[in-house]
């Protein structure tokens, strides 16, 4: 099959898993996890992979499993995948570009009438982004087995919609989704191939191996003040929620960007999301609560950060005599990816003449999941301007070619 | 008429216009403008006006006037009044025990067969808080002439209702309410009684005399900043539209407190809104919009901590690589009270025996629009721990005791 071909393939079939003609939408793509939006693009993922002559089978939490089998043996399945979710206006390629790059390579082995010795698998997990439910990853969770579903019973979307009532709005039993667990001899090995979102590779390079993943630490900081009137509460008698709140999100900005300076990896930390109470124009600020994110590859560093941060609750405290409390919400540690993987990665790029470097992961992936249990593997490919989560989001078809044409020298190695 | 007697039956017809039986409710009193509560307070009013033997009469917005006829001539009427809205949550005495204040003296000079030479008004005003659309004291602006209606054709509540909407779901209609507009010879003066909402009076004078009243400078900033992924987006390469806010609000804070060191009057200025977008856990805040309110009785500090703003947000666009904008949403001036008024209510208060101080109002009130055409006062009674908006918002009952004192010696004096 010529690359020219592919090219066609990818960009024909990148537009169908986005349901869409063009991939120019000015308003982005909105596919969250557990909408019928998602449904419509597995069901989408289903046909094509269907069209491709794989077996498709849906686990116990709405995970697609498309299967090529191998002539003999019953050994566990080489796999690779991504998401079709998408946040808010999200872009046509977090997701769907490895996605088409797994399938792209199925293309290409049929074509070439590849004969594997080992089952191939392409999946495509649900809910990926943390945008609906401020959780993350749960379809790859709940393969590997790490889907603990007590933390899970209380979270809700911004409509007061449930994880349990949208899982179960799409078709799936809340009480069996434990099912979806994966035996660990059913799988061999999994990739999953990715945009960057990052600016490392743009320019420079056509693939980056990934060596390790960097998993967030999220916090829920409550301060609480006295509310009062605005216009008769002098400045030196306030309690003043909102003023405490500031002073530690600028606090936590200069904080981090300092300790990068002197650091292996880098370290994020954001202040991403405030409410405040009562959020009315004549009454002082008496209750936020703020959420914050923070991701290194390097878990020494974020804890470096939710100290400091601790430490300056406290003399907030004092300074402008509010109460504060933390939770931790989420506490994922970071995962590095196995050597073994890397290094066959490395020897496979070395095939296609391809250009690479490696480097970490500051998002999360399904594939860290996976690692916990399997032996995996993370590809990024360029994006425009390190732009991702945006409509803006851009990667070209060339880099999602090379992307599949590794994962094709993945199935080759893995199954010859 | 005893004071005991005035006691009982201030008490009473207080739960009366709270429509309560006891003053005590945890969830406090939401009685916002325009709303089915406040017309049923307005009702009451009416009910008890008539019991004590007053003709009332509704204007073009809802304002109810009570009358007590003079028996020769046709000057203008003798006012006093307040209103009773409340905010969401707030208490059963702001406001109300201004009107309470009013019905008592009438009360009052009914038992002792006052024979007024001049007509008497109960003014109970229509949307006094500004809790619901942000803007206030709309009945009292409607009546003095002041309402400029297209300022007022986009404001909402939170749910989307309009002002007109809101206005004609209580039966008037948005095209006539200019006709609640008075002609300048149909009253005399205008007094207003209400609770101070601040510390200065408690445990220390009966009453306090307003020379002037703090009218809000309000702005609505809007921070534009870029979003990113949380994770993949370097600490270097943000342009955090939360975090350049965070650097305000807190400036905003620092500067008013040292801006009070050196001046007579004090200046309050308060981020008491804030909104922020996308508010998503992995997104770096692309807009934040703050509302600000400043106070003084002396504009030219308003207009310091304005400038001192506006100032300080060229510096964030250079530092945080952010655009702002400033729109000023409310700017009322500042309005000084008639110096015969104040000294004749020094006067009347000699009469009663009881104890003031002279001082400011650093909250809005409707007697402020009255002010602008017509001899208008203010006093304070002591509320407890200066806390008002709120459930726990507290006068004593001799404390409104001594306010309807008051009303009753200024109808004495003006209409004797």
């Amino acid at each position: 099959m010529q690359n020219e071909q592919l090219i066609e393939w990818l960009e024909e079939n990148l537009k169908r898993v986005n349901l869409v003609d063009s991939l120019e939408q000015k308003n982005g793509f909105t596919r969250l996890g557990f909408t019928e939006e998602e449904t419509k693009a597995h069901d989408e993922f289903v046909s094509i992979s269907e069209e491709l002559g794989l077996t498709v089978t849906e686990d116990a939490i709405g995970n697609k499993i498309a299967r090529w089998e191998a002539a003999g043996g019953s050994e566990g399945a080489v796999a690779s995948g991504s998401h079709l979710d998408t946040v808010t206006k999200g872009g046509a390629y977090d997701g769907a570009a490895g996605i088409i790059c797994s399938l792209g390579a199925i293309k290409q082995l049929k074509e070439e009438n590849f004969q594997p010795k080992k089952p191939i698998e392409v999946i495509c997990f649900r809910l990926e982004e943390s945008d609906r439910f401020g959780v993350s990853t749960i379809g790859s969770k709940a393969m590997a087995g790490l889907l603990n579903k007590k933390d899970y019973e209380s979270v809700k979307d911004k409509f007061g919609v449930t994880l349990k009532e949208a899982i179960e709005s799409q078709g799936y039993d809340w009480n069996k989704i434990e099912r979806a667990a994966r035996p660990v001899n059913s799988l061999s090995s999994f990739l999953e191939v990715h945009i960057e979102q990052g600016k490392r590779l743009e320019n420079k390079f056509h693939l980056g191996v990934v060596e390790a993943v960097a998993c967030p630490l999220r916090l829920d900081i409550t301060i609480h003040g006295r509310e009062g009137h605005t216009g008769t509460t002098l400045m030196s008698e306030r309690s003043d929620a909102l003023v405490a709140a500031s002073v530690l999100i600028s606090d936590i900005y200069t904080n981090t960007q300092q300790l990068n300076a002197r650091q292996k990896y880098p370290v994020m930390a954001t202040v991403s999301k405030i409410t405040n109470e009562p959020n009315v124009i004549s009454v002082i600020p008496g209750k936020v609560v703020l959420g914050v994110d923070i991701r290194s590859v390097d878990d020494s560093l974020k804890e470096k950060v939710y100290n400091r941060l601790k430490e300056q609750l406290g003399q907030l405290e004092k300074q402008f005599n509010v109460d504060t409390s933390v939770e931790i919400t989420v506490d994922n540690k970071s995962v590095f990816l196995r050597q073994e993987m890397k290094e066959t990665l490395i020897e496979l790029i070395g095939k296609q003449q391809l250009t690479y470097t490696v480097l970490d992961s500051r998002a999360g992936h399904d594939v860290m999941n996976l690692a916990a249990k399997w032996n995996a593997g993370l590809l990024f490919i360029p994006c425009k301007n390190g732009i991702s989560h945006h409509p803006e989001e851009f990667a070209s078809i060339n880099s999602i070619c090379h992307g599949s044409l590794m994962v094709s020298e993945y199935y080759r190695h893995y199954c010859s």
